[in-house]
């Protein structure tokens, strides 16, 4: 049984799609917007964003497989594998065509989504994750992610591993990783997601994201912060070559981790987006 | 009385906004979305987005003030001017908050509307044309705007003179303007658009922009042709600081006539950013 410490407010339950039991975080009403976290992370990121939004949406936020309280399967971490558990959430969750708003690997999830299941998908705001993203880059993040398996003696041990990983990312946010991302285990803290379902899913972020940025024909807002080292400045010139039709917001001083770094910014860019 | 060459099958007429009364194409039903043309052009412009918006859209194509068959007062022709117009012409429809779409003259005039009155507008899609624009490109306009009031002997020299002003902008797009925008007199074929409008519109043109992209708080939708030469990468840079969290879509081969040059990627910026 997994333990973990609470770190927000929104109500949390367990929907079972049928496929996979995914552990959501929710408030608010009105349309349908869906939230997915990045590789490593879980639900409880998107908590500023739901305060601000959950007065005109219903929010929410999803851990995904592998991550946070839902189901970790031993295998299954491709994109289509994350995209199919997506569109399970939308047809069980019953509220029509949802806005997906996804970071990094949640971006990923979401445009494939779109692009497979355009009837299920209102538009996606894809933050800080496009095709083209170089090889070294990918090599990086996988080490990076493969380092973060270790236990921690305490909660403030979390977070100063978080903060020298994350550097520009504020010290609130990063509590809110740390309390919401770890278990008690081997009398330390480990992280909640699976160590083996990260190591495949970073491998599967290597996968060509061009034939679903080609196909999507729902609208995607595409965000990257100006200081990424996922998304280059050439990864995303590429991409709008190959989709010059889709709107960019470049989010200055902001590094990957957009949502969390400039979370103003973000909030008005997506209303900017869905309100036009 | 002026006489013109009809140059598409839109309905068109003259609604008088108490104001002023401006001449406008139109067709469809559904959401209002208003089209507003660049200095010295007019509504005819816009018949190959309105065919395809007009089936889900109400697509009202407006003749500003000094241009096509609008009144063309003395004096007047400030962005506020034209900025009471469109406010004018919204309320007197008087079919709910608008969309406005706006290329160069259009979009400074759009964002101006939008950012006085929030209320009678829903979202502006601004073609290249931003703050910022330096000082000597608004010299060269002013030049090429004061240049056009001649006296041409048939259409085709009116087509020859177009094509030379405008070398991206297709044929098909060429003989619009040329059809839409000249009026047989002394002999010859003048501009439709008052010269000693033109001039003053020009001059209107250099005021500062930088408040009422301040000011917005509608969504914008930022529009710049790669090869645009009014619309600098460093004006679009700078405008991108001022206001972050504003879409920006850059088409690829088009210069500043991006609707006309590239009107497939513009139907799908602005539908990508509608439907969201």
């Amino acid at each position: 049984m997994v333990e973990y410490i609470p770190s927000d407010h929104f109500s949390s339950r367990r929907v079972d799609t049928g496929r996979i039991t995914l552990n959501v975080r929710e408030a608010g009403d009105g349309p349908l917007m869906l939230f997915f976290h990045g590789i490593t992370s879980n639900s409880a990121v998107f908590a500023p964003l739901m305060a601000q939004l959950s007065n005109r949406f219903t929010t929410v936020a999803v851990d995904q497989r592998g991550h946070g309280l839902s189901d970790k399967p031993e295998s299954g971490y491709d994109a289509n594998d994350y995209a199919e558990d997506i569109a399970g959430l939308i047809r069980t969750l019953d509220r029509g065509r949802a806005i997906l708003v996804g970071h990094s690997l949640g971006a990923r999830n979401s445009v494939t989504t779109a692009a497979k299941y355009p009837d299920l998908v209102r538009s996606v705001i894809a933050i800080d994750f496009t095709p083209y993203i170089e090889t070294e880059v990918f090599d990086a993040l996988e080490a990076r992610v493969n380092a973060g398996n270790q236990i921690f003696e305490d909660i403030q041990a979390v977070e100063a591993y978080l903060a020298g990983r994350y550097p520009n990312i504020p010290a609130s946010a990063i509590r809110v990783r740390a309390e919401s991302g770890y278990r008690a285990a081997d009398g330390g803290l480990r992280p909640l997601a699976s160590p083996e379902a990260m190591a495949q899913t970073a491998k599967g972020l290597r996968s060509d994201l061009v034939p679903a940025y080609q196909e999507v024909t729902r609208p995607v807002l595409i965000v990257r912060g100006e200081a990424s080292k996922l998304v280059s400045a050439a990864a995303l010139a590429k991409t709008s070559r190959l989709r010059p039709d889709l709107p960019v917001v470049v989010v200055p001083g902001a590094d990957h981790y957009v949502n969390e770094v400039s979370p103003e910014i973000t909030l008005k860019a997506i209303t900017n987006f869905i309100d036009a």
